[in-house]
């Protein structure tokens, strides 16, 4: 069945392999409405156009997250549509506002190949790159997957680890936030008088809400993504898996973590960078998500007095409030949490 | 947790304070479409921009109930998070047509303050008001809710009663309809050859069709008017109160009413006033929503030969179709009942 | 009642009768992205306004069925409200690209009537055409449908039946694709590299994924198309149905095989005409829909080097993937076989 695709296998990969991916996609308001319909995220500057030129954008750019899925889901067919594990990322800058209109495609270059011990699959790393219409790049971050082989005695390229950074250095961050007037920042409209002094590194902020997740909303926000992973829609295939159901793309529960953490961080309203993310369990329809936020490290951004980085650890649970900041017991992740998010978020000074 | 806002209580809140809400949100045509395929709404000025600028608007307006849950939705946070209870609206105007484009920000007076006599509640009345980019009120409503106390030994302020009217005088509406070209409405296109004239007071108007609500839905809804009230979202909560569930927002069902009475009342575009609303009963996913009519009252408009006014009571029931007319027996409602809705809407004489 | 359309039985009927149906519709981009979201479509034509710009649109189209399914809802009804079955379809031309920003609207002329010989229900031939805001024709269809009459005794009206194609001729289609510069046409972005001269008449293609539809998911795209067919929304009344359920609209697995189908089909981007449709079993939520693709012809068109067409017949599965390509067994289809979609796409040579 030569015409259609069935992805790429472990041996498929080749170290310094640049992939462009399809398909394009245009953004448009219709987006942006249900990115908000299937979050309910508030962040002034993203919600309103009125605020947004205020304070120095040419419009209100699109909620990050939403630029990263639909870039991240160009991925999937080429990258991951054979993986057996999301493992990890690292890197992730957003480097440029994303805007109604936008066109995003987006490539990929393999930086890193591991077979496992098995020879049953092996893990590759890919540097993805989300560009504009203009060809220029709005997104770049590393992510690693394992993969199964088509073949298990197909021989495999040589290993080969790239040096991946911890956390993205400020220095690096903030090109996609313009020099903010922050005269122009009305907080009283933006829900908060919190701004970057008043938050402390070690400061534990609870986001008290939680959001319930349907079948079909995280099917069309898969859907509007283009992410074509079977898990995410086919509950007949579902139904033979390990889980017995569909799972919920984790990038959802990282939109629904970042809109309940309005309710706390009001005011830091842009994520700049994504140092890295652990999806500690799945999430399946029916659960409620919760989540709770630490300020890991907080820095000025090299010539700019109008915003500061947060550096912000954002934990989600499911089914478990968290007044009490469900996180880990020694090395073990509490049962109820979901994701493990660490990012610098930009907040006026 | 000083950051995270846990809503206002009975005892914060003063006679005659003004409220600034969070956050400003541009409407888009995304969320004309969203709107669409939750209600299934038919009127024609709002669905077809030709037909709209045909008769005198600028544009396609935005339907008044979507305008009415995103003013309302920003109030949530500061107003009802900690409400026991709905309790009613009063005059309700709709002042200017709000189009794709504009951004809506809200404003609240506290108009009426009354501690309840067990000291661990008190009504608030506030006076709502809705706003565009330009500053210009698009709508104002007065609200009361029954809102927890935080320390019941707590002084109250004074009681203040404000005194509300049971009905919006046809002198002060029709001001969100510009002057209308009745010749260039195309009855036709509209879907009836009904018009003023073919409304008598008294008329009831079975409006047949059915209209099941799924969790999703109302979520979906919900969120994107920026609505912060946590049982209609977080099941995890809801199972341990008193219904079990999520309930879901009562203005869904209204704009559920509002888009099946299309079939009786295809002509009558736009409400202009709403009088006074009564939620009787809570609605759960699941149930079926039906609806019908009473034409309550006609008006002609001041100076105005293009458009009159039908005050109409609008009847909701959960699985009860309507071909009867369901209502009251005596004083109580019929069990099937969920709303209760008196308002004023425009149609071409 | 007589404001409350109860729709039109067989009797009301009048050969050459011409129907002008509610409610016009302007397309927005919010449409768009519902429909993405719902359906996960990838064709880079419609997703992308660079790629369409590029290769000669004026922006990107919607979606062929998008505007099928706007203009076949639009006249429900009038036409089949009281329908007992869709019988089938004929001669369906796209004639002209759809842009957001267009308003459609839709006439419908009755072309033939049959009684049943039960005296209880009749045929009705209807052509209809979906224009836009210029009057222009952007799709032309006939449909038939058995409907009930109100009164068994009614005389009824001669009986006449339309002469009805098999299948659009080459030499009618491809009015509504632009002349395209197939250099700028990319290949990699749009997916895949096979085009009109890679498939050959009687290739059979497996679209390998599946997709589960929700309750929520059906409902939303049905109201958003305004169609007011109860089965598909009103869970009260279907419950008494012999299905005992609702009903998903057939458009629903038709925009869901064209979706499926963009895993092997990838440039065959634009529907240029529909030559026959069969919905042969129904579809309820919780069902997985998997498709596959046969050519059943190919034909250059008339004057054009830049596009050619595949005639196909999509055949979608409910719960049953087509790695076997299920279909007939003798004249009765697979249990397992929802739809036999035949139909004319252009893919660039």
């Amino acid at each position: 069945m030569t015409k259609t695709s069935a992805g790429n296998c472990f041996e498929d990969f080749r170290l310094g392999q640049t992939i462009r991916h399809a398909t394009p996609r245009t953004m448009t308001a219709g987006d942006v409405a249900l990115y908000q319909g299937l979050f309910g995220s508030r962040f002034a500057v993203q919600s309103s156009a009125a605020f947004a030129t205020a304070v120095g954008y040419r419009a209100a750019p699109l909620d990050d997250l939403l630029v990263f899925h639909v870039v991240f889901g160009k991925t999937v067919p080429d990258i991951s549509l054979n993986a057996v594990a999301n493992l990890g990322y690292a890197g992730c800058q957003f480097l440029a506002p994303v805007y109604v209109g936008d066109t995003l495609s987006a490539t990929s270059e393999v930086i890193g190949l591991k077979e496992n011990s098995s020879r049953r699959t092996g893990v590759v790393y890919v540097r993805t790159r989300g560009i504009n219409q203009d060809g220029a790049a709005v997104l770049e971050y590393v992510r690693w997957v394992m993969v199964r082989k088509r073949d298990e005695t197909a021989p495999a390229p040589g290993d080969h680890l790239p040096r991946l950074p911890t956390a993205v250095e400020p220095r690096l961050i903030g090109t996609a936030c313009p020099p903010l007037d922050v005269a122009a920042y009305d907080f009283a409209l933006a829900g908060s008088p919190h701004r970057f002094d008043d938050y402390a590194a070690g400061e534990r902020i609870d986001h008290v809400d939680g959001m319930t997740v349907e079948e079909a909303e995280h099917q069309i926000a898969t859907r509007l993504y283009q992410n074509t992973a079977r898990i995410h829609f086919d509950q007949f295939s579902a139904a033979k898996s390990r889980f017995g159901r569909r799972l919920i793309y984790g990038g959802h529960v990282i939109s629904l973590a970042r809109a309940l953490s309005f309710n706390g961080l009001a005011n830091a309203f842009h994520i700049a960078a994504i140092n890295g993310g652990r999806h500690v369990a799945p999430l399946f329809a029916g659960g409620t998500v919760f989540a709770w936020s630490e300020v890991l490290d907080k820095s000025e951004l090299p010539g700019r007095s109008d915003v500061g980085a947060l550096r912000l650890r954002t934990v989600a649970t499911c089914d478990r409030p968290c007044a009490d900041f469900p996180f880990k017991a020694g090395d073990d992740y509490d049962p109820a949490v979901l994701l493990d998010l660490d990012y610098w978020a930009l907040i006026p000074r």
